[in-house]
């Protein structure tokens, strides 16, 4: 099982904005990841987290999560974002932070049904907000 | 009126990641804009568009379109996306362009509900695509 650095490297060398955005994985548990980025790169015209930062953040936050657990069970398969709806429910004056957790029935019923048809979804829950701030993303991703 | 290249130069200048993107205005009108990324400093792992390069560059141009207007109507405000959703209809694999044009009465009424209560909401469908690819994803831009 890849650890949180050599999957934040893979990510940051393989998507330069991720890169450009100072992406990093904090926590990297069997189902569940943190992940972060400071303001400065991801600032917007009113210096608070830019839309499209917080967005692309949480949208890796859930790839890398998925990525984490296909590799860990040796599933070799195409990760991608499918569709997504998000709410700005607040301005983030600090790091950018996200959070996804996922059961294990969750992953057993993705797992079990790529196996049988060849491609599965997820849908995930992103948290993300700064420091106890909490903002809501949703993400289906495809595999 | 600020032209095209004044608004994405302000934009670039204030938002580090759009410089990243190379984003850049490539028609500006009345009510409408086209907007262009390179694929380069946008590929996802996959050798596509990154699917936060391509929500991020779709949120500009909902921005700047409505900058734009409430700026020639000389309305002193504060825009922010409040909420939106995306489907990726398939890989994007050269420049990302993306699309909007509002109607003169979705205008009107955007400016006279802020004339009147202080704050608007306008919701924009912004196309997305590379070439004659279009995909969809709408936004809704707060006043």
């Amino acid at each position: 099982m890849a650890s949180a650095i050599d999957l934040q490297q893979k990510i940051r060398s393989a998507i330069p904005l991720s890169d450009e955005m100072q992406f990093e994985i904090v926590e990297l548990a069997e189902n569940s990841i943190c992940v972060r980025a400071p303001l400065a790169p991801n600032v917007n015209i009113h210096g608070t987290g830019f839309a499209g930062s917080i967005y692309s953040l949480a949208v890796l936050t859930g790839w890398a999560l998925v990525t984490h657990i296909t590799a860990s069970q040796n599933i070799s398969s195409e990760l991608v974002v499918s569709k997504a709806e998000i709410r700005y429910l607040k301005p983030i004056d600090g790091d950018i932070v996200c959070r996804c957790e996922v059961t294990g029935s969750e992953i057993n019923q993705f797992i079990r049904y790529f196996e049988n048809k060849g491609r599965s979804r997820l849908r995930l829950e992103i948290k993300v907000g700064s420091n106890q701030a909490v903002l809501n993303a949703s993400y289906h991703i495809s595999l």
